[in-house]
């Protein structure tokens, strides 16, 4: 099943660079496995902000959940979820 | 260049279903053919709603334009558009 | 799968009674028909207002959007669609 | 009388993890008690959200506003409160 | 029980004077029922606009739905509904 | 005059409880003071909220400000406040 | 007392134009009138709305409803109610 | 020109009390300055908020911005600005 | 002085083509002669929307509501106007 | 390829000045460059607002995301980013 998840990071002014670029390293490795596998079908950049447009991929919204609550910079984000369908219009096979 | 757009669709209650599914079916065929073009990389239907949200891959604002204003749908849409770039943990090299 | 569902309905107030009454009976008849297939498991009045709140328990997102665009009423409505999970202090098995 | 209520949580960044999870445990005790005596129906968690959706059976304004007011993480919430009725095309006799 | 709405009305600019008129002679003696009963026990014009703030002491959600949905103005009207509690503060022993 | 105002109150999470109970205790006694003398008419909780609901009935705007301003609470106060009008259909001589 | 009150006008696009005009000039012939007896202190259009805002000078919040509600355009407009106070910077003593 | 501006003032809770009252009463003499030269016309407390609303007589948006940007409370101020005219049905001459 | 003026502009579904393309063209040879003068400095259309944003270059508050209420497309927009400042930091001299 | 970008800066209260200073003068050297470059167009200031609107003329979404998120004060802003087209009443043939 697919989602569009919106994601706007907030990390507070005052954690230090060091840390900051300790939980984004992690947090990438954690996309990037998740998109390996499939289950993170895309990524984009919001143009001019600190967020993501994302596209998942997953069994049930359970999965979905546990794979959002797990990512580093979840304490720093804030969320949108929007359950997708395969579009009548849509040609492509694989596109849900 | 990458734009995800948000379409929704209000037809007037008072519109014959004939035209209405006229209208439709161009639509379909127009989206149909922008897509095998690789202009509209993704259409997804909200969950609930008379709505999707796209994916489109342009030279520039200008052809975004030219191809929103000519679904044959737009005037009974409200449609929202988002700039989107690359996204630094992206593994597809071919997700913009 | 849990998903919560608003619907406000907003008939025309030009629509002939008759009409709406034949309407109204078929969105009963079909609702009924869901909740006894367990696929519609709970449906509220919200106080003072033409609206519900629902819970709905489907193998998918697309089996939700099919049942939804469905409701006789739809065109007429505004929906609202949020995914839900089993949460962790939940006591009841069956409560997804 | 049912209501419907949403509970956002805001835990600060700076609590202390061994007390937010004394916090999180004293919750889970209070409402699994709330839910054995019939009081609180049902609670759901938003997906991606650190968020619930609950129904309650009480017997008044007065009952809700103290049980709500005693959750332990009361202090950190956003809570919404919407009035609910048995819905006239509900076919479950228990669920008002 | 007490409950605060807030009712904003919208007679559509066409419907004729007479049948406007009749309607809230209709209206006006509905609520002063009530209000003799006790069930509407205050209602407030907001100043400068066509709406009232009203305090409704009911034995339930359900009958105040009821009394609201038969309201002359009812298909007119935007309802908003909330619920209240006697204040600790408050120094009158019948003001719920 | 009468207005309604709301009161939602936000004490930092920080204040020692013992400064925060002796401002509620002045803050009450400042209410049924202003009780006592007819200028606060009604004052409800709002159910599931730290939040009032109150009915003033004062000379004029600045004795309003004069009471609102001199809240204890009021510096952790949100505060809306709506001028009000008897209603035409009120059937209370007394309730302005 | 001050009230500051915003008021947004919309003449429906179909009224033929003698008669909006001869709307118009009942209420500028009423607003001066109100100007001349002190009621009326202030009026002024929002720069590119059909809009003014306005300051009104009256006995009570009755008074001030009866205004609004007699303005030829009142069925057409959007109005916004703001109780005002003499500010303690002010240096003009009839400023209120 | 003339201008409204809405300026919502948010001293920080843990300013100690004798430099707000030093910023404030620099800022009372900056406003009656700017009231005395008659760029300053009007400045009104809004009920209930510690808040004003003012209304400027300036050359130029220049003129305005300079003006705002030097009070002693714009850092701790939310300030909206809105442009007016003079209204056709206004009598006073100098009201621009 | 510098305004940013946004025009959303939504004609009728069902005004005549002619009409309609009568209107726009007046529009377009009024707009042109404006951009000619000076008054407009310029004009953009907003990817996606039959909407644009301008900036305009007027003596006063007055010209600037006199330009807009002349467009003849102006009983169908939706217009927001913003006070513009020559800005510190721009190196155009004849940027305002 | 234009866009309109409007920033607003929220430096925190308890910055200290030389270190604001010492950014906001980096901050201004890098916007003139991009200036001198004709990559930022224009920009202006926001009337009463710590707020610049801008018109940046870039070859892709990416290089303007580059160019924002460099810019030394992002992480006090807010940013809003708006898909512009040459307008076809445009009589400016360098205005894109």
């Amino acid at each position: 099943m697919l989602f569009q998840v919106r994601m706007d990071v907030h990390i507070p002014l005052d954690m230090p660079t060091d840390k900051a670029n300790a939980i984004k390293a992690v947090e990438k490795a954690y996309s990037q496995e998740l998109q390996r596998q499939g289950k993170w079908r895309h990524i984009w950049r919001i143009t001019g902000q600190y967020s993501n447009s994302s596209i998942f991929d997953v069994e049930s919204n359970e999965e979905l959940h546990s794979i959002l609550q797990e990512l580093p910079l979840y304490p720093y984000m804030k969320v949108e979820v929007m359950a997708l369908n395969r579009h009548p219009s849509s040609i492509r096979e694989d596109d849900s």
